[in-house]
């Protein structure tokens, strides 16, 4: 059961936006009325604002770390709370990228997004390149931003420090990055962000860069974000189990893709790096592959704990202790694929439906900018451009 | 006599057009159609885009160095040349402005440009904050641009060693402002810049910039632009002809107004610091104050050359040799006043027309737009962000 479309028009510009059919994966069927586009001056109480860069299709580390906590979001948060989720295309361009596979991943991961949950007509879900404000908001607080403070950043002291001859040859892009994610953040007057620990250190950089321009421009020109613990579900590679899961691991066995099928799914786990000690424990630091397969079936069967002070997994390990590893891994590829299988089969369906996927990019485009416009004009007036 | 406006529509977009009666000073009467406005796909042979800080009225300095040929550029050039003046406002907020006083400036700067005689309907003439494009194509050549060629810009350099703590507290925009410079430029598919010797290194900044993104994604993507020699009309402050007039000088008897009166062009003047030398000789090392009132003369009186080599002004040294100080600041006085002049009174008439400055600013912004979507699109295409 396929969503259809539904057009409308606003003035002489056409844009269509999805209606799924009742018991479908999108919740009911709602269109958009002019209503819901104006909630941009509606002051909404919350508005949280996440993004994910659309290099590649996402993976069980993306999903238990971030995505699975969006349609949480989605699901649990009162209507008054505008859900704002970006495919930042800007940001994956601070590396060089294949212009026709960058495409290919946009389309890929805007599908995905609808894929795990996200309701387009509750969610505003766009293209960050669609959307100018960002850019604009992003000069004018170049403006502000002191490039001692980007440069004491850590991940642009991990970049510089890994270059032999300092950091001349890095991009500008590299640098001043943080400044466009503050923008990401700031332009939709964004009151909540969930953020990974290694985003935490940027998200301060966006409050203070606020703060310092309300200070000179006016109390309530822009919002000051707050951080929403995420609890840290670090995924850890499956051949490498002291760094993270990650999208540009070399051997594609490291991760889960939420499009892997259940064969695939149950050979990487099969083949995840253990350890040969007897039995079967909760110790990440000195047991990470054994430890990640038992934080992998903890999240994935428990989607409620948070599981940070890791006494659930102590407990699960105990469970588990009796049994082999092989078992371990059978659990946790059962676990893993009854997350997956639904995403997986309605990633499939809307990955052929080109014209659904791209009345989803227009419609969260539009409203993306709606949400924007305000922000960029008042930013406009407060420093005298407007 | 003022001009009138003249209403028309696009799609379900109210723009007014300026529309001059015959006679005025803004050459005939003609309203801007759907012919004019979609020259952006037309590729005209040259493409001349220059910029103007809107920062207070422009001074003689900024007229015989720069306005007035574009003012040329307008009558000299091919009707298929496009012409793109901007008042480069994002320019102006590297440095912190008073918000108030900005938006005046810019008012004043854009009745200025008509003063001079810029005809709206035959160039473009904008405020850059109108056009997003010109932020979308920063960042995207901001993944282009190495910190190091940056860090190596002689302004910048400058900027640092003023400093006693170094760089740190410098804003970002100051570090990457030349950037946004190239953006300016290259989003018009520029081909010729008219520049001062001070801003040729961020004109060959942007060549750079346009040729290493052209190598990586398309030779035909952006047009590599070329400088148009402008003889170096330096005009030098009248309090400190070692330094050139300056916007900025705190003493404003340092600088010539264009909306200054014949009494205020003749005081000025006057107090002019020269030298108690015998005789008039045009020798600007060693006789700075003279030499900068012989350069006035002559570039004031005449229109055409270039006085490169100074052998003009060293004829007219000679010529005023027999008379006092007092003759040759009167004869510059009465120079300079006949160029003020007509000015000065287009000037006064404009600056009391807020409906038609309005118009004029949201026709230049329109007509900009379009001539800048038209690159900003092939740009996300070539990047596969589109």
């Amino acid at each position: 059961m396929l969503p259809c479309a539904r057009a409308w028009k606003r003035g002489s510009r056409l844009l269509h936006l999805p209606c799924a059919e009742k018991d479908t994966f999108i919740n009911g069927c709602r269109t958009v009325t002019s209503r819901t586009l104006s909630t941009a001056s509606d002051t909404p109480k919350k508005v949280i604002f996440s993004g994910i860069q659309p290099t590649g299709v996402p993976h069980l580390g993306n999903y238990l770390g971030a995505l699975r906590q969006w349609v949480k979001l989605q699901d649990e948060s009162d209507k008054s709370t505008r859900l704002i989720y970006s495919l930042v295309d800007l940001h994956a361009i601070t590396i060089r990228q294949d212009p026709a596979q960058l495409r290919q991943w946009k389309k890929e991961s805007l599908a995905m997004l609808l894929a795990i949950g996200l309701d387009p007509t509750r969610c505003t879900i766009f293209h960050q390149s669609d959307v100018p404000a960002h850019s604009e908001l992003m000069w004018v607080l170049s403006c502000q931003a002191s490039t001692g403070y980007l440069g004491r950043m850590t991940q642009w002291k991990d970049k510089t420090s890994n270059e032999k001859e300092g950091s001349e040859r890095l991009k500008l892009g590299l640098f001043s990055y943080p400044v466009l994610q503050a923008a990401d953040v700031l332009v939709h007057q964004t009151t909540h962000v969930p953020v990974g620990y290694d985003q935490a250190q940027h998200l301060e950089f966006a409050r203070e860069v606020a703060q310092g321009f309300n200070h000179l421009y006016g109390a309530d020109t822009l919002a000051i974000p707050e951080t929403i613990i995420s609890p840290a579900k670090r995924v850890m590679s499956l051949t490498d189990p002291q760094a993270k899961m990650s999208k540009s691991h070399p051997n594609p066995k490291s991760r889960i893709l939420l499009t892997d099928s259940e064969e695939t799914i149950k050979a990487k786990l099969k083949s995840a790096v253990t350890d040969s000690l007897e039995g079967i424990t909760y110790d990440p630091p000195n047991r990470p592959g054994v430890s990640n397969l038992v934080d992998i079936i903890f999240h994935a069967e428990d989607h409620t704990s948070a599981g940070e002070d890791g006494s659930g997994q102590a407990a699960l390990a105990k469970e588990l202790n009796g049994t082999s590893l092989r078992v371990v891994k059978e659990r946790a590829a059962t676990a893993v694929n009854d997350i997956v299988r639904p995403i997986r089969e309605r990633y499939a369906e809307l990955i052929e439906q080109q014209s659904y996927l791209d009345e989803a990019a227009a419609a969260g485009a539009f409203k993306a900018q709606i949400s924007a416009a305000e922000t960029i004009q008042k930013v406009r007036k407060a420093i005298g451009v407007a």
